[in-house]
C-alpha cells in the first residue's frame, strides 16, 4: 500500500478571526484581541489537533483603512506577535510558533535576537515570518516621510536575511563549555564576529544568544512579486501564498519548485502552504447559510470601500441589489484585482452589497462545505500539485477553529493524510526541514 | 501601634547570578542563559515570597569586555527580555514584570507597541526601564560608527518618552464599544492621532494596540547623572539605583525626592530602590566565607582586568598577595571609582588578588549575614530615608534565591516591613502607583 502524501497544516490566526464580520457572529468572543485565556486556549486545541505552527498575523499601523470601514474591524489593534507567542510558548509544548517580523523597520540585531530567544524558549518552535512590508501608512509610524521603494525594500531584506542568519552562527553549537574547573565558560576561537558592512546595514555582532536550538527559525515568507519569488526559492522554508483557485495554486507551485530546481535546492526543502478560509456545515447547504451570514454581518460601509478599492472606483453609486454593472469605466486599478471581482460576481452570481460584503469580510480561497466535501477539496489540492498543506483562516472563533480541530481533523487522519501523533518536538522536525549548518563553524 | 515603613522589594536577574563566578558555584545551574524551566522556577519562587517585581537585566553587545575576561563570563548571552517576561507573564499571576530597553537603538512605536502588549498579556503587571544605552560596542551593532555623545542621548530619551507615553494614550480607555447591534467596534472620536514631529523623532501613530491595563507601565530609570536624575525626577515612577553606602543612599534620597518637591510631584510617586547584593549564612561568619568562597571563583584574568579597568592602570604588575601599593600614578580613569577602590581595600583588608576578584564579581552595596543581621540593615536603610526597598542581587542561584525568599522575607514579614499578602494585582497597587490619567482624554 503506497503512502498519501501527507499535508502541513498552519493556523493563520488573528484573536478574533481575520473577516471582519466574525465579531458580530453569534458566540463570537469579540473582546479576544486582547484577552490571553482565549488565545492560550486557541493554541492548546490547535496543538491537540496536532497543527504544525500557530502563526500570528500583523500590521504595523492602525490607518491602513478609510476610516467608516476601520471603526467597523477589529483586526487592527490587538497583541504584538513577539510578545503574544512567547507567553503562549510557556502554555504549549510543541505546536510551532510563527511571527512576522519587518526587514524594513526594525534592525536585525533585534530581530535575530528575539527569534532565537523565542526558538530557545520555546525549545526549537519558532518561525519567522520576513515581510518588507508595503503598507505607507507603516512608514509614518517609523520616521519616514515616503514610503521605501519596493526594489529598495527586497534589496534590504535580502542584505537582512544574510545579516540575520549570520548573526544567528555567532556561536558554534559546541562554544559553551561552562568548564566549572578551568573557569572557560566559551570558547572564543568558537565565537564569530560578523563585521558585516553592506549598502543598507553595517553590524558588528556576534549576537549575544547562543545558536537557536533549530540553528535557525524557520524562514518564511509570503511575497508574491517577482524578486519576493525569486528571494523565497533562495531562502524561504515555508511560502505563505494566496492564490485565489487551484489553477493559481499550481502554478505557484510549478513556478517556485522549478526555481528551487534551477537553484540545486531539494523540492522537500520549502513548503508552500496557501491560506485556505474553511466553513464547516453538517450538510453543504448549512456551511454555505454560515458563510453568507458572516458576510451579512460585515457593515455595508465597511464592505462598499472594499469593494472600492478593488475595483479601482467609487461602487457606492451602483444599484446595491443587482449585479455589477457589465460596462465599468477604465481606471488605473490592478487589472488582475477587477478581473477576480467580475469572476467571483458571475460564478456565485453575487449582488454588489454581496460583493461589497465579501471583499469587506474574506475574499481569498476558501473551503466551505461538510468535513468531507472539505477534505476531499484539500486533498486535490495536495494530489494535483497545488500545495504541500495549508495555512488555515478561521471565519469566526471560537467555534469555526473548533470545528477545524474537532471535525476536518480527524476526517483528515482518517485518510491517512494528516498525524496523529507528533514524531518530534521542533517546528522543523514538523515540516520534515533540515537543520541549517552553522556557515561560519561547518559540522564537516 | 505605629505601622512601621514597608520596603519594597525587586529581583535583579541575570538566569545564573550577576555575579561572574556564580556558574562555577557548588549546586549552580550554569545552563540557565537559555534554560526557561530554571527561570520558569525562580519567577514562581519570588511570587510566593510576594516580591514586587522581577526585573531583567540587559546588554545590547557581547564585546562589551575584554575576551580574557569575556570567556570566563556567563553574563553577556541569555535570553532577550520581552520574549522571557511575556512567557514568564503566562506562567505567574500577580509579580510585576520589568524590562529594560533602550531608546538610543529602537523605534518607539516598538517599544510602545510591546509594552503594551506584555501589560495586556499580564494583567497589568509590565515595566519599563528607561535606558539609553552607555555601552559603545552597542552602536557598532546597530550602524553606527561612533556612540552617540551623552546629551544628545538623554534629548533624545526625554523625546522618546513623550512620544511613547502618547502612543499609550492612542485609544481612551472606553474607546472600545464592541456594539455587535449597530456594527461600531470602536469610536474613532475615542481614538487620538499623535502626529509628532520633534527634533529626533517624527512618528504619527495611533498605536496598533488599546490602552494598557495599568494606563502606563510601571516607569523605572537608573541614570545616575545630572540630566538622568533630573529626567528621573520627572518622569521615573521607579529609580533602579547603585549607591555603594547608607550616605550614598540618602544623598540620593534627599536630591531625587527634594527635585520632585520642587517639581509639585508627590514624594509616594516615584520609589527608590537601590540593588542590594545579599548573601546569607547561619551565622555572620558563614555568611561571609560564602561571599569569599565565590569571590575566589572569580577567575584571576577577569578580575584582574576589571580591577584594571576601575583603577584605570595595568594592575596585573603588582605583588598579588600583599596590599594594593600606596602611590599610584596619577591616570585619566574617574578619581570617583579609585577612590572606591581605595576605601574598599582599606576597609576589608584585601590583597590585589581578593580585590580583582571583588571588581570582576560583584563590589557594589552588600548586605552580608544572616537573616536577622541582614533584615536589621535594610531596617536601618528604610527608616534613615536612604531608599524605599531594595532590588535584590542574588550571589548565585538557585540557592542564593531561595535563601531570600525562605529565610530573609519571612523575617522582614515578621518585623511588619514586607506584604505577607498581594493586596492588589497590578504593579502599580504592588507598588502604590496612581494610575495615569490619558493626556488626550482626561478623566474629567
Amino acid at each position: 500500500m503506497s503512502m498519501s502524501k501527507q499535508m502541513h497544516l498552519g493556523a493563520f490566526m488573528r484573536p478574533v478571526s481575520l473577516h471582519t464580520g466574525a465579531w458580530r457572529y453569534p458566540g463570537s468572543a469579540p473582546d479576544a484581541n486582547f484577552s490571553f485565556s482565549h488565545l492560550k486556549r486557541f493554541a492548546q486545541t490547535l496543538e491537540a489537533a496536532k497543527f504544525d505552527a500557530f502563526f500570528m498575523a500583523d500590521h504595523l499601523a492602525v490607518l491602513n483603512m478609510p476610516v467608516e470601514a476601520l471603526k467597523r474591524s477589529h483586526t487592527v489593534t490587538s497583541f504584538e506577535p513577539f510578545t503574544l507567542l512567547s507567553a503562549l510558548a510557556a502554555v504549549t509544548e510543541r505546536i510551532g510558533l510563527v511571527a512576522t517580523a519587518s526587514t524594513t523597520f526594525d534592525a536585525p540585531y533585534h530581530i535575530a535576537r528575539r527569534f532565537a530567544s523565542l526558538d530557545h524558549i520555546s525549545d526549537g518552535r519558532a518561525g519567522w515570518n520576513i515581510v518588507t512590508t508595503s503598507n505607507p501608512d507603516a512608514a509614518l509610524n517609523f520616521g519616514l516621510d515616503e514610503h521605501v521603494e519596493h526594489g529598495e525594500r527586497y534589496c534590504r531584506a535580502r542584505e537582512f536575511f544574510d545579516v540575520v542568519t549570520g548573526l544567528w552562527d555567532s556561536f558554534a553549537d559546541d562554544a559553551f563549555l561552562r568548564d566549572q574547573e578551568s573557569g572557560l565558560f566559551f570558547d572564543p576561537e568558537r565565537m564569530h564576529v560578523l563585521d558585516h558592512h553592506g549598502p543598507s546595514l553595517n553590524v558588528r555582532g556576534p549576537l549575544n544568544i547562543a545558536r537557536p536550538p533549530q540553528g535557525w527559525p524557520v524562514i518564511v515568507q509570503a511575497g508574491q512579486s517577482e524578486p519576493g519569488r525569486q528571494l523565497a526559492a533562495e531562502t524561504a522554508e515555508v511560502i505563505f501564498a494566496a492564490p485565489r483557485d487551484l489553477a493559481g495554486g499550481q502554478e505557484l507551485f510549478a513556478d517556485i519548485k522549478g526555481r528551487q530546481d534551477a537553484l540545486g535546492r531539494s523540492r522537500d526543502h520549502l513548503k508552500i502552504l496557501p491560506a485556505a478560509f474553511i466553513v464547516l456545515g453538517d450538510t453543504i447547504a448549512e456551511a454555505k447559510a454560515k458563510r453568507a451570514l458572516l458576510d451579512g454581518l460585515v457593515h455595508f460601509e465597511s464592505g462598499i470601500a472594499s469593494l472600492s478599492i478593488a475595483l479601482g472606483l467609487d461602487a457606492s453609486g451602483f444599484d446595491l441589489d443587482a449585479p455589477l454593472p457589465r460596462d465599468l469605466p477604465d481606471t488605473n486599478a490592478s487589472k488582475t484585482g477587477r478581473q477576480q471581482v467580475l469572476k467571483l460576481a458571475e460564478t456565485e452570481g453575487l449582488t454588489v452589497r454581496q460583493l461589497a460584503q465579501r471583499y469587506g469580510g474574506y475574499s481569498g480561497l476558501a473551503f466551505v462545505g461538510t468535513p468531507e466535501s472539505v477534505a476531499d477539496e484539500m486533498e486535490t489540492w495536495i494530489d494535483a500539485e497545488g500545495s504541500d498543506g495549508f495555512n488555515v483562516v478561521f471565519p469566526y472563533l471560537p467555534q469555526g477553529l473548533d470545528d477545524v480541530a474537532h471535525r476536518l481533523v480527524p476526517e483528515l487522519q482518517r485518510r491517512g493524510r494528516f498525524r496523529t501523533a507528533y514524531d518530534g518536538t521542533t517546528l522543523r522536525d514538523h515540516l520534515g526541514l533540515p537543520r541549517p549548518d552553522n556557515r561560519f563553524f561547518p559540522t564537516r
